[in-house]
Protein backbone atom coordinates (compact mmCIF):
# COMPACT_ATOMS: atom_id res chain seq x y z
CA UNK A 1 0.00 0.00 0.00
CA UNK A 2 1.44 3.55 -0.95
CA UNK A 3 2.15 5.67 2.21
CA UNK A 4 0.40 8.39 0.64
CA UNK A 5 -3.03 6.79 1.73
CA UNK A 6 -1.96 6.12 5.31
CA UNK A 7 -3.49 8.18 8.11
CA UNK A 8 -1.76 11.09 9.83
CA UNK A 9 -0.89 9.89 13.15
CA UNK A 10 -2.60 12.33 15.87
CA UNK A 11 0.72 14.49 17.95
CA UNK A 12 3.05 13.03 15.35
CA UNK A 13 5.66 15.86 14.00
CA UNK A 14 5.56 17.10 10.59
CA UNK A 15 7.12 19.69 9.01
CA UNK A 16 6.06 22.65 7.05
CA UNK A 17 7.39 25.08 4.90
CA UNK A 18 5.78 28.52 6.33
CA UNK A 19 6.76 31.40 4.42
CA UNK A 20 4.18 33.82 6.94
CA UNK A 21 1.90 34.46 3.36
CA UNK A 22 -1.67 33.81 3.29
CA UNK A 23 -1.12 30.07 1.91
CA UNK A 24 1.67 28.74 3.87
CA UNK A 25 -0.64 30.00 7.13
CA UNK A 26 -3.64 28.11 5.51
CA UNK A 27 -1.43 25.25 5.11
CA UNK A 28 -0.33 24.91 8.55
CA UNK A 29 -3.87 25.45 10.28
CA UNK A 30 -4.50 22.16 8.09
CA UNK A 31 -1.86 20.29 9.54
CA UNK A 32 -2.69 21.52 12.83
CA UNK A 33 -6.29 20.58 12.08
CA UNK A 34 -5.23 16.78 11.46
CA UNK A 35 -3.60 16.46 14.55
CA UNK A 36 0.23 17.07 13.73
CA UNK A 37 2.37 18.38 15.99
CA UNK A 38 3.61 21.48 13.96
CA UNK A 39 7.71 21.89 12.91
CA UNK A 40 7.62 25.31 11.39
CA UNK A 41 10.70 25.91 8.79
CA UNK A 42 11.21 29.74 7.54
CA UNK A 43 13.94 30.83 5.09
CA UNK A 44 16.32 33.91 5.66
CA UNK A 45 17.04 33.32 1.85
CA UNK A 46 17.77 36.78 0.25
CA UNK A 47 13.87 37.64 0.13
CA UNK A 48 13.64 41.86 -0.43
CA UNK A 49 12.10 41.55 3.11
CA UNK A 50 11.84 40.19 6.20
CA UNK A 51 8.61 41.49 7.46
CA UNK A 52 7.07 38.26 6.46
CA UNK A 53 9.32 36.23 9.10
CA UNK A 54 7.88 37.93 11.42
CA UNK A 55 4.57 36.92 9.70
CA UNK A 56 5.43 33.46 10.00
CA UNK A 57 6.47 33.73 14.09
CA UNK A 58 2.71 34.88 14.48
CA UNK A 59 1.38 32.20 12.75
CA UNK A 60 3.54 29.36 14.79
CA UNK A 61 2.70 31.36 18.02
CA UNK A 62 -1.00 31.39 17.22
CA UNK A 63 -1.37 28.21 15.73
CA UNK A 64 0.97 26.38 18.68
CA UNK A 65 3.73 25.37 16.86
CA UNK A 66 6.40 22.72 18.97
CA UNK A 67 9.52 24.46 16.68
CA UNK A 68 9.86 27.46 14.32
CA UNK A 69 13.35 27.20 12.88
CA UNK A 70 14.63 29.98 10.73
CA UNK A 71 17.15 29.05 8.56
CA UNK A 72 19.70 31.60 6.53
CA UNK A 73 20.69 30.65 2.37
CA UNK A 74 21.87 33.02 0.97
CA UNK A 75 19.81 32.49 -2.85
CA UNK A 76 21.54 35.97 -3.68
CA UNK A 77 24.68 34.81 -4.37
CA UNK A 78 23.13 33.28 -7.05
CA UNK A 79 20.49 35.98 -7.91
CA UNK A 80 18.28 35.72 -11.20
CA UNK A 81 14.89 36.58 -9.48
CA UNK A 82 13.04 39.71 -8.82
CA UNK A 83 13.02 39.05 -5.36
CA UNK A 84 16.75 38.28 -4.63
CA UNK A 85 18.49 40.48 -7.31
CA UNK A 86 17.54 44.38 -6.51
CA UNK A 87 18.14 44.97 -10.84
CA UNK A 88 14.91 43.52 -11.41
CA UNK A 89 12.46 44.95 -10.62
CA UNK A 90 9.18 43.41 -8.79
CA UNK A 91 6.40 43.82 -11.93
CA UNK A 92 2.93 45.28 -10.81
CA UNK A 93 -0.58 45.56 -11.43
CA UNK A 94 -0.88 42.62 -13.20
CA UNK A 95 -3.99 40.73 -14.42
CA UNK A 96 -4.54 37.65 -11.98
CA UNK A 97 -6.35 35.72 -14.46
CA UNK A 98 -3.31 35.81 -16.96
CA UNK A 99 -0.87 35.45 -14.88
CA UNK A 100 -0.08 31.71 -15.28
CA UNK A 101 0.47 31.82 -18.74
CA UNK A 102 4.11 32.85 -18.52
CA UNK A 103 6.91 32.60 -15.39
CA UNK A 104 7.07 35.94 -13.96
CA UNK A 105 10.16 37.51 -13.04
CA UNK A 106 9.35 36.85 -9.18
CA UNK A 107 10.47 33.66 -10.29
CA UNK A 108 13.57 31.78 -7.64
CA UNK A 109 15.61 29.42 -9.60
CA UNK A 110 14.94 26.32 -8.12
CA UNK A 111 13.44 27.75 -4.54
CA UNK A 112 10.92 25.33 -3.74
CA UNK A 113 13.28 22.42 -4.53
CA UNK A 114 15.90 23.85 -2.10
CA UNK A 115 12.86 24.23 0.59
CA UNK A 116 12.20 20.94 -0.11
CA UNK A 117 15.42 19.66 0.50
CA UNK A 118 15.95 21.48 3.84
CA UNK A 119 12.30 20.30 4.81
CA UNK A 120 13.33 16.53 3.98
CA UNK A 121 16.43 17.08 5.84
CA UNK A 122 14.65 18.39 8.91
CA UNK A 123 11.74 15.34 8.80
CA UNK A 124 14.54 12.89 8.79
CA UNK A 125 16.13 13.96 11.53
CA UNK A 126 13.10 14.65 13.55
CA UNK A 127 11.68 11.43 12.41
CA UNK A 128 8.82 12.68 10.79
CA UNK A 129 7.20 11.65 7.87
CA UNK A 130 5.39 13.94 6.83
CA UNK A 131 6.20 17.29 4.81
CA UNK A 132 3.91 20.16 3.94
CA UNK A 133 4.25 23.09 1.35
CA UNK A 134 1.48 25.45 0.73
CA UNK A 135 1.90 25.91 -3.15
CA UNK A 136 -0.85 26.37 -5.31
CA UNK A 137 -1.53 25.45 -8.78
CA UNK A 138 -4.60 27.34 -9.67
CA UNK A 139 -4.62 30.93 -8.94
CA UNK A 140 -0.94 31.72 -9.05
CA UNK A 141 1.57 33.53 -10.59
CA UNK A 142 3.04 30.64 -12.80
CA UNK A 143 5.90 29.05 -10.72
CA UNK A 144 7.23 25.95 -12.25
CA UNK A 145 7.83 24.85 -8.87
CA UNK A 146 4.06 25.30 -7.71
CA UNK A 147 2.96 22.22 -10.06
CA UNK A 148 1.53 18.98 -8.73
CA UNK A 149 3.85 17.05 -11.15
CA UNK A 150 6.74 18.38 -9.42
CA UNK A 151 5.68 17.82 -5.85
CA UNK A 152 5.27 14.25 -6.61
CA UNK A 153 9.07 14.56 -7.98
CA UNK A 154 10.34 15.60 -5.25
CA UNK A 155 8.43 13.17 -3.03
CA UNK A 156 9.77 10.28 -5.01
CA UNK A 157 13.38 12.05 -5.10
CA UNK A 158 13.57 12.50 -1.49
CA UNK A 159 12.59 8.77 -0.77
CA UNK A 160 15.26 7.61 -2.95
CA UNK A 161 17.81 9.55 -1.24
CA UNK A 162 17.40 9.11 2.65
CA UNK A 163 17.71 6.41 4.93
CA UNK A 164 14.06 6.64 5.74
CA UNK A 165 13.06 6.05 2.44
CA UNK A 166 15.36 3.37 1.98
CA UNK A 167 14.12 1.60 4.88
CA UNK A 168 10.57 1.90 4.07
CA UNK A 169 9.60 5.11 6.41
CA UNK A 170 8.51 6.86 3.59
CA UNK A 171 8.01 10.46 3.20
CA UNK A 172 4.96 12.41 2.01
CA UNK A 173 5.21 15.77 0.49
CA UNK A 174 1.72 17.44 1.56
CA UNK A 175 0.51 20.24 -0.95
CA UNK A 176 -3.23 20.29 0.40
CA UNK A 177 -3.99 23.52 -1.51
CA UNK A 178 -2.26 22.50 -4.72
CA UNK A 179 -6.01 22.66 -6.48
CA UNK A 180 -7.99 24.81 -4.86
CA UNK A 181 -8.74 28.47 -6.07
CA UNK A 182 -7.12 31.61 -3.39
CA UNK A 183 -11.56 32.33 -2.44
CA UNK A 184 -11.57 28.76 -1.56
CA UNK A 185 -8.31 28.76 0.41
CA UNK A 186 -9.32 31.73 2.41
CA UNK A 187 -12.73 30.20 3.26
CA UNK A 188 -11.02 27.54 4.56
CA UNK A 189 -8.12 28.98 6.71
CA UNK A 190 -10.99 31.29 8.01
CA UNK A 191 -13.04 28.05 9.47
CA UNK A 192 -9.88 26.97 10.82
CA UNK A 193 -9.36 30.29 12.67
CA UNK A 194 -6.42 31.83 10.75
CA UNK A 195 -5.93 35.56 11.39
CA UNK A 196 -5.08 36.89 8.26
CA UNK A 197 -4.22 39.88 9.38
CA UNK A 198 -1.36 38.38 10.63
CA UNK A 199 0.26 36.99 7.90
CA UNK A 200 2.16 39.10 5.16
CA UNK A 201 2.05 38.17 1.23
CA UNK A 202 3.60 41.31 -0.97
CA UNK A 203 6.93 41.19 -2.36
CA UNK A 204 7.66 44.33 -1.03
CA UNK A 205 6.00 44.90 1.97
CA UNK A 206 7.72 47.77 4.40
CA UNK A 207 9.15 47.21 7.48
CA UNK A 208 5.72 47.04 9.46
CA UNK A 209 4.84 44.45 7.48
CA UNK A 210 2.33 47.05 5.33
CA UNK A 211 1.71 45.04 1.34
CA UNK A 212 2.16 47.56 -1.85
CA UNK A 213 -1.17 46.16 -3.08
CA UNK A 214 -0.01 45.70 -6.78
CA UNK A 215 2.52 42.78 -6.93
CA UNK A 216 1.52 39.67 -8.22
CA UNK A 217 1.15 38.20 -4.32
CA UNK A 218 -1.29 41.20 -3.39
CA UNK A 219 -3.30 41.00 -6.72
CA UNK A 220 -3.70 36.84 -5.88
CA UNK A 221 -4.56 37.66 -2.01
CA UNK A 222 -6.69 40.60 -2.96
CA UNK A 223 -8.48 38.04 -5.49
CA UNK A 224 -8.76 35.06 -2.76
CA UNK A 225 -10.84 37.36 -0.30
CA UNK A 226 -13.14 39.36 -3.15
CA UNK A 227 -13.76 35.64 -4.42
CA UNK A 228 -14.41 34.66 -1.06
CA UNK A 229 -16.61 37.69 0.04
CA UNK A 230 -15.02 38.51 2.62
CA UNK A 231 -13.05 41.69 4.16
CA UNK A 232 -9.46 41.78 2.94
CA UNK A 233 -8.07 42.39 6.38
CA UNK A 234 -4.39 43.04 4.84
CA UNK A 235 -2.55 46.22 6.00
CA UNK A 236 -2.01 48.23 3.11
CA UNK A 237 1.20 51.26 2.47
CA UNK A 238 -0.46 54.53 2.77
CA UNK A 239 -2.28 55.20 -0.69
CA UNK A 240 -2.01 50.92 -1.73
CA UNK A 241 -5.66 49.84 -0.62
CA UNK B 1 15.76 12.76 -27.93
CA UNK B 2 16.13 13.12 -24.14
CA UNK B 3 18.66 15.47 -23.38
CA UNK B 4 21.44 13.21 -21.82
CA UNK B 5 22.10 12.33 -24.82
CA UNK B 6 23.13 16.01 -26.17
CA UNK B 7 27.05 16.53 -26.55
CA UNK B 8 28.54 18.87 -24.31
CA UNK B 9 29.33 22.66 -25.49
CA UNK B 10 32.78 23.46 -25.51
CA UNK B 11 33.19 25.99 -22.87
CA UNK B 12 29.64 25.97 -21.80
CA UNK B 13 29.34 26.47 -18.17
CA UNK B 14 29.06 23.27 -15.91
CA UNK B 15 28.45 23.86 -12.29
CA UNK B 16 30.60 20.71 -10.60
CA UNK B 17 29.63 20.04 -6.87
CA UNK B 18 33.14 20.03 -5.53
CA UNK B 19 33.70 18.57 -1.51
CA UNK B 20 37.43 18.88 -2.21
CA UNK B 21 37.65 14.56 -1.49
CA UNK B 22 39.19 12.01 -4.24
CA UNK B 23 36.04 12.23 -6.23
CA UNK B 24 35.02 15.42 -6.35
CA UNK B 25 38.42 16.44 -7.53
CA UNK B 26 37.79 13.69 -10.27
CA UNK B 27 34.69 14.90 -11.36
CA UNK B 28 35.74 18.18 -11.65
CA UNK B 29 39.14 17.15 -13.61
CA UNK B 30 36.03 15.07 -15.75
CA UNK B 31 34.00 18.14 -16.50
CA UNK B 32 36.96 20.24 -17.60
CA UNK B 33 38.35 17.23 -19.73
CA UNK B 34 34.96 17.16 -21.29
CA UNK B 35 35.70 20.94 -22.45
CA UNK B 36 33.09 22.63 -20.27
CA UNK B 37 34.23 25.90 -18.01
CA UNK B 38 33.98 24.80 -14.16
CA UNK B 39 31.70 26.77 -11.91
CA UNK B 40 32.79 24.99 -8.52
CA UNK B 41 30.31 24.72 -5.88
CA UNK B 42 30.88 23.99 -2.60
CA UNK B 43 29.77 24.40 0.95
CA UNK B 44 30.18 25.26 4.48
CA UNK B 45 27.72 23.03 6.12
CA UNK B 46 28.61 22.04 9.09
CA UNK B 47 30.91 19.56 8.57
CA UNK B 48 33.58 18.70 11.59
CA UNK B 49 36.45 20.41 9.50
CA UNK B 50 36.75 22.86 6.69
CA UNK B 51 40.15 21.25 5.32
CA UNK B 52 38.13 20.20 2.72
CA UNK B 53 37.32 23.23 1.85
CA UNK B 54 41.34 24.95 1.28
CA UNK B 55 41.11 21.61 -0.49
CA UNK B 56 38.28 22.27 -2.86
CA UNK B 57 40.26 25.75 -3.89
CA UNK B 58 43.51 24.13 -4.42
CA UNK B 59 41.75 21.81 -6.60
CA UNK B 60 39.96 25.27 -8.18
CA UNK B 61 43.39 26.76 -9.04
CA UNK B 62 44.66 23.78 -10.52
CA UNK B 63 41.91 23.09 -12.86
CA UNK B 64 41.80 26.74 -14.06
CA UNK B 65 37.85 27.25 -12.24
CA UNK B 66 35.95 30.30 -13.99
CA UNK B 67 34.48 30.54 -10.09
CA UNK B 68 34.01 29.03 -7.38
CA UNK B 69 31.21 29.71 -4.92
CA UNK B 70 31.09 28.81 -1.04
CA UNK B 71 27.86 28.84 0.28
CA UNK B 72 26.96 28.89 4.04
CA UNK B 73 23.86 26.66 5.17
CA UNK B 74 24.04 25.20 8.61
CA UNK B 75 23.46 21.47 8.60
CA UNK B 76 23.78 21.55 12.55
CA UNK B 77 20.55 23.15 13.12
CA UNK B 78 18.90 19.98 12.72
CA UNK B 79 21.83 17.55 13.05
CA UNK B 80 21.39 13.89 12.78
CA UNK B 81 24.84 12.79 11.79
CA UNK B 82 28.22 11.94 12.76
CA UNK B 83 29.28 14.98 10.82
CA UNK B 84 27.41 17.52 11.56
CA UNK B 85 26.56 16.66 15.33
CA UNK B 86 29.59 16.09 18.35
CA UNK B 87 27.61 13.68 20.04
CA UNK B 88 27.31 11.27 17.01
CA UNK B 89 31.50 9.56 16.71
CA UNK B 90 32.91 8.89 13.31
CA UNK B 91 32.63 5.09 13.04
CA UNK B 92 36.76 4.08 12.50
CA UNK B 93 38.32 0.85 11.06
CA UNK B 94 35.38 -0.36 9.28
CA UNK B 95 35.62 -2.78 6.39
CA UNK B 96 35.49 -1.38 2.94
CA UNK B 97 33.51 -4.54 1.86
CA UNK B 98 31.29 -4.65 3.85
CA UNK B 99 30.32 -0.58 4.06
CA UNK B 100 27.58 -0.85 1.52
CA UNK B 101 25.81 -3.62 3.81
CA UNK B 102 23.74 -0.76 5.92
CA UNK B 103 23.84 3.25 6.06
CA UNK B 104 26.37 4.25 8.47
CA UNK B 105 26.50 7.14 11.26
CA UNK B 106 28.02 9.38 9.01
CA UNK B 107 25.37 9.60 6.15
CA UNK B 108 23.92 13.01 6.72
CA UNK B 109 20.43 13.16 6.18
CA UNK B 110 19.17 14.34 2.52
CA UNK B 111 22.78 16.05 1.89
CA UNK B 112 22.82 15.61 -1.26
CA UNK B 113 19.10 16.52 -1.98
CA UNK B 114 20.06 19.93 -0.65
CA UNK B 115 23.79 20.30 -2.61
CA UNK B 116 21.81 19.08 -5.89
CA UNK B 117 18.96 21.40 -5.29
CA UNK B 118 21.34 24.71 -4.98
CA UNK B 119 23.70 23.18 -7.85
CA UNK B 120 20.07 23.39 -9.94
CA UNK B 121 19.61 27.22 -8.57
CA UNK B 122 23.35 27.95 -9.49
CA UNK B 123 22.70 26.15 -13.00
CA UNK B 124 19.46 27.86 -14.21
CA UNK B 125 20.92 31.59 -12.98
CA UNK B 126 24.03 31.06 -15.21
CA UNK B 127 22.01 29.47 -18.05
CA UNK B 128 24.51 25.79 -17.30
CA UNK B 129 22.55 22.84 -18.54
CA UNK B 130 25.04 20.82 -16.78
CA UNK B 131 25.65 19.90 -13.31
CA UNK B 132 28.30 17.69 -12.14
CA UNK B 133 28.40 15.26 -9.15
CA UNK B 134 31.55 12.81 -7.93
CA UNK B 135 29.13 10.07 -6.41
CA UNK B 136 30.01 6.90 -6.39
CA UNK B 137 27.71 3.58 -5.70
CA UNK B 138 30.78 0.52 -6.05
CA UNK B 139 32.93 1.41 -3.90
CA UNK B 140 31.29 3.42 -1.21
CA UNK B 141 29.41 3.68 2.51
CA UNK B 142 25.94 2.91 2.01
CA UNK B 143 24.55 6.38 1.22
CA UNK B 144 21.37 6.53 -0.22
CA UNK B 145 21.74 9.69 -2.25
CA UNK B 146 25.19 8.11 -3.70
CA UNK B 147 22.61 5.73 -5.79
CA UNK B 148 22.11 6.31 -9.83
CA UNK B 149 18.09 5.78 -9.40
CA UNK B 150 18.48 9.08 -6.69
CA UNK B 151 20.41 10.96 -9.07
CA UNK B 152 18.09 10.37 -12.46
CA UNK B 153 15.14 10.78 -10.07
CA UNK B 154 16.49 14.52 -8.95
CA UNK B 155 16.97 15.31 -12.48
CA UNK B 156 13.79 14.58 -13.36
CA UNK B 157 12.64 16.81 -10.66
CA UNK B 158 15.17 19.77 -11.16
CA UNK B 159 13.93 19.75 -15.01
CA UNK B 160 10.08 19.85 -13.36
CA UNK B 161 10.76 22.59 -11.12
CA UNK B 162 12.91 25.20 -13.01
CA UNK B 163 11.94 27.26 -15.68
CA UNK B 164 14.60 25.97 -17.68
CA UNK B 165 12.97 22.63 -17.52
CA UNK B 166 9.61 24.06 -18.23
CA UNK B 167 10.78 25.71 -21.24
CA UNK B 168 13.20 22.81 -23.16
CA UNK B 169 16.22 23.69 -21.54
CA UNK B 170 16.98 20.58 -19.76
CA UNK B 171 19.46 20.34 -16.93
CA UNK B 172 21.37 17.35 -17.02
CA UNK B 173 23.05 15.76 -13.58
CA UNK B 174 26.20 13.85 -14.79
CA UNK B 175 27.59 11.60 -12.16
CA UNK B 176 30.07 10.05 -14.31
CA UNK B 177 32.04 8.05 -11.40
CA UNK B 178 29.05 6.31 -10.33
CA UNK B 179 29.95 3.19 -11.43
CA UNK B 180 33.31 3.28 -10.99
CA UNK B 181 35.65 1.83 -8.48
CA UNK B 182 37.90 3.71 -6.73
CA UNK B 183 40.79 2.16 -8.26
CA UNK B 184 39.25 3.12 -11.67
CA UNK B 185 38.62 6.83 -10.33
CA UNK B 186 41.74 7.24 -9.07
CA UNK B 187 43.59 5.81 -12.19
CA UNK B 188 41.33 7.92 -14.29
CA UNK B 189 42.15 11.48 -11.95
CA UNK B 190 45.92 10.49 -12.34
CA UNK B 191 46.02 10.30 -16.29
CA UNK B 192 43.53 13.51 -16.31
CA UNK B 193 46.26 14.83 -14.77
CA UNK B 194 44.46 15.41 -10.90
CA UNK B 195 47.19 15.56 -7.81
CA UNK B 196 45.51 13.93 -5.28
CA UNK B 197 48.00 15.11 -2.72
CA UNK B 198 45.97 18.26 -2.41
CA UNK B 199 42.65 16.73 -2.06
CA UNK B 200 41.10 15.96 1.27
CA UNK B 201 38.93 13.29 1.79
CA UNK B 202 38.99 12.65 5.96
CA UNK B 203 36.29 12.86 8.21
CA UNK B 204 38.26 13.40 10.70
CA UNK B 205 41.39 15.62 8.82
CA UNK B 206 43.03 17.95 11.11
CA UNK B 207 43.33 21.79 10.40
CA UNK B 208 46.66 21.04 8.24
CA UNK B 209 44.08 18.91 6.53
CA UNK B 210 46.03 15.81 7.14
CA UNK B 211 43.94 12.84 7.76
CA UNK B 212 43.36 10.20 10.34
CA UNK B 213 43.43 7.05 8.49
CA UNK B 214 40.85 5.00 9.83
CA UNK B 215 37.42 6.71 8.59
CA UNK B 216 34.75 5.09 5.87
CA UNK B 217 36.44 7.62 4.03
CA UNK B 218 40.22 7.07 4.54
CA UNK B 219 39.76 2.96 4.35
CA UNK B 220 38.09 3.68 0.66
CA UNK B 221 40.66 6.03 -0.11
CA UNK B 222 43.18 3.75 0.72
CA UNK B 223 41.62 1.45 -1.19
CA UNK B 224 41.72 2.95 -4.33
CA UNK B 225 45.63 3.74 -4.48
CA UNK B 226 46.19 0.09 -3.33
CA UNK B 227 43.90 -0.90 -6.17
CA UNK B 228 45.48 1.15 -9.03
CA UNK B 229 48.83 0.07 -7.56
CA UNK B 230 49.78 3.41 -7.25
CA UNK B 231 51.25 5.45 -3.99
CA UNK B 232 49.33 7.09 -1.97
CA UNK B 233 50.37 10.78 -1.44
CA UNK B 234 47.69 11.72 0.91
CA UNK B 235 49.29 13.28 4.27
CA UNK B 236 48.14 11.37 7.23
CA UNK B 237 48.01 12.46 11.09
CA UNK B 238 51.30 11.10 13.08
CA UNK B 239 51.01 7.99 13.53
CA UNK B 240 47.61 7.36 11.60
CA UNK B 241 49.85 5.54 8.48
Amino acid sequence: MPATTEPAVTGAPAVVLLSGGLDSATCAAMAVAEGFALHALSFRYGQRHTAELDAAARVCAAVGAARHVVLDIDLRTFGGSALTDDSIAVPKDRDAGSMGAGIPLTYVPARNTVFLAFATAFAEVLGSRDVFIGVNALDYSGYPDCRPEFVASFEATANLGTRAGVEGRRLRVHAPLIDLAKGEIVRLGTELGVDYAMTVSCYEADAAGRACGRCDACVLRRKGFADAGMADPTRYQPGAD
